[in-house]
């Protein structure tokens, strides 16, 4: 596992959007890759603050009082308990860093909630 | 603290070389950047995975058996325990994700230790 990863060509690999793809585990973390377009689910994560790092694109991540705009070479962390919906009018390549139990759709089980997968 | 991070202009807001800036926490760890040039110390974290993210230029981690080049776009990992060596032939730029508890040289106490600050 002692291994170079390259974001890009990670990213390459797959289509699929909002279905978080492992590359990689630090600690009690994953970092994950996700594609996203359109309009996720207003969720919290109720232990787990969550990293957004843009690859490509332009994130807007709504939060109940405010939008944050996340460009490209830009991060976010949403803090545990904060509820977030991300959407992405264009795709959006993002890195997410996160603890193991993080579910991506938080408190909510819904159609989009997906286990995330080892790349 | 609920803000977007933009990663290049945090790095026009320092020259010092191998003094880490803590730029965000998450959970256990912190964000910190860093710039590198020159060769650091052989060191190893006991209990904490580290992750090398770079954002600019290519960045050489030396292990005991064999060399890796992180370019721009790359991360790796190195394991806790594992003993390595960082290499910039020209200045790059690293975003690091790592435990609050590590220190940027491991189990080596040398006039390069320096405790990471807020930036």
């Amino acid at each position: 596992m002692l291994e170079v990863i390259d974001l890009p060509g990670k990213f390459s690999l797959f289509s699929e959007l909002w279905h978080p793809k492992i590359v990689a585990e630090l600690n009690d973390s994953y970092v994950k890759l996700v594609k996203l377009k359109g309009e996720f689910v207003w969720h919290r994560h109720e232990r787990e603050d969550e990293l957004f790092l843009v690859m490509k694109g332009s994130l807007v991540i709504k939060l109940r009082e405010r939008d944050l705009v996340v460009g490209e070479g830009q991060c976010v962390i949403i803090p545990r308990g904060v509820e977030h919906l991300p959407v992405a009018v264009q795709e959006v390549h993002v890195v997410l860093l996160e603890p193991k139990s993080t579910l991506n759709t938080g408190d909510v089980h819904n159609e989009r909630t997906a286990d995330a997968e080892w790349l």
